[in-house]
């Protein structure tokens, strides 16, 4: 089944020890629409400028992801520039400029209308849940957020995560949501405030997916999912994309979603996380093959599995 | 077989958002052997003073330990004063009084000199060294070391690091030890410097084992075992001492040691960590079961398996 995927389009400009890139394509809704497009067919409502060219055009189309809902604006397109030349867990933003992106209002083509799969991507809240109110045939959502909107618009941001299905975020942005700095406690607390179930991220050492009592009928003992603890890492941008586009590909493309679906799920995110990482912003993402995927899905299995 | 563990006694003074505790009954050796007591016979090798009573020798008796190695000393216990109230990740130290444990220096009782296993908890590498050779029959040797011994005795410890088997350290220490931010390559720089295997402690995220090309006939790829993410904390102190007697002393019980094993024991590291910080001190360690034990190896296990 297809998903539709709201976010950002972007050129970012980054540094890490690897080296420098300028300009390359990236953007919340880029690296999901690229890491959920090897699972399930990918419709992607964004906002370009007009340096948004046929070959960015491309990378999307090589994919079969469905550019309809990619809004041309007057303007630039969105751009970022950041470094992670001291820790390779956190950017160093050295600037935003918003661009067309200030003033984005999603649109959903109307071709996109009978989704069933819907990933909020890390933009306003209020802009959240008015795709979700508009596209009222889906039936699993999954949305991300962050600190700037945790801490800048509450209320909105509470009233977005009673219409979502799956939370996906990092701890940090877990202690930040529940003001609760016990893991577990904070948890417990967002899951109160709507979500059927929340995976947080750990960056280097994986995810865990919690569920609320009963959701999806069956019981709410957690899951972890592992990161890979022997690749080098050469751009972490993007990497919580990926793992966001992993995962919901993966839901997407499943008959029923039940707890080893949703297990199966939470590694896929990994898989495509690391992949992502591998290589500076989307390049590693554009030239894999399913066998790549599963194979080193298997490499993630064997790295926790007790016979 | 049965496991001779090395280390501190102590009497611990602690404060965490759950409580507060004065002069309870700590220090790694203690930790460390009562958590391997659930699985092998265990010989304590550690220093006390004229105020380790009766009472604090039966903790050890109850669970079988052999305290013929601890030595009585003219003088006090060790005696460690810390705080968890910012942060349940990091003790905050209030005092540290070495007192009898200045002068340590381990004496192994002539009935020890059979064990096969050997523990070197966290002291001074050249007494970790000197515990070794005069212990020429032990076939696998475990040991931890910590900031201290990293930066203060660097030449000692890398003679220490020749004669063990698998060193357990933290992240922070592996990256300490290695002068190397990325883990992946720290791990690698820390592996030859000696240790067949490196087991890599994430607190509340679980443990890595990696392991030296061939070492044990089993190949080089690292297991992850998870930590628990749905029980509270509320005195994290001894939980990497504790881990480390989990592991060692599962391995202990073994006919062998192989891939299979090692794995396992990872499972029993972090199973004994999670019960160890469940109340101050060792009072949950004190009073488990082999059934308690092998039932939270299941939870753990759940935690991570795909069908």
């Amino acid at each position: 089944m297809s998903i539709v995927a709201v976010g950002s389009v972007a050129f970012d400009s980054i540094a890490t020890p690897s080296g420098r890139v300028q300009d390359i394509l990236g953007g919340s809704a880029t690296f999901f629409s690229l890491a959920a497009s090897y699972f399930a067919p990918v419709r992607i409502v964004a906002v370009v400028g007009d340096d948004f060219t046929a070959e960015h055009e491309k990378v999307f189309k090589n994919h079969g992801i469905d550019i309809r809902g990619i809004e041309r604006a007057k303007g630039k397109t969105f751009r970022w520039g950041g470094q992670y030349l001291d820790n390779l867990n956190e950017a160093k933003t050295d600037f935003t400029e918003l661009n067309v992106f200030e003033h984005f209002q999603p649109r959903i083509p109307a071709e996109y209308m009978d989704s069933k799969f819907l990933f909020l991507g890390n933009i306003h809240p209020s802009l959240q849940a008015s795709v979700r109110l508009k596209m009222d045939g889906v039936r699993f959502t999954g949305g991300d957020t962050m600190n700037f909107w945790i801490n800048g618009t509450r209320p909105e941001l509470l009233e977005t995560l009673k219409l979502i299905n799956v939370l996906l975020i990092n701890d940090t942005e877990v202690k930040m949501l529940s003001g609760e700095r016990n893991l577990p406690r904070a948890v417990q607390k967002v899951l109160a405030m709507g979500p059927q179930a929340l995976v947080v991220k750990h960056g280097e050492y994986g995810a865990t997916i919690f569920f609320r009592e009963g959701a999806f009928g069956i019981g709410k003992h957690p899951f972890r999912a592992p990161a890979l603890p022997i690749e080098e890492v050469k751009d972490p941008t993007g990497a919580g994309d990926s793992f966001a586009g992993g995962f919901m590909g993966y839901l997407a493309a499943q008959e029923q979603i039940n707890r080893e679906v949703l297990k199966r799920a939470l590694f896929y995110g990994g898989v495509m996380g690391s992949f992502a990482v591998e290589r500076f912003g989307t390049e590693r993402l554009q030239s894999l093959t399913r066998d790549e995927i599963d194979a080193r899905f298997q490499v993630f299995r064997e790295l926790t599995h007790l016979e």
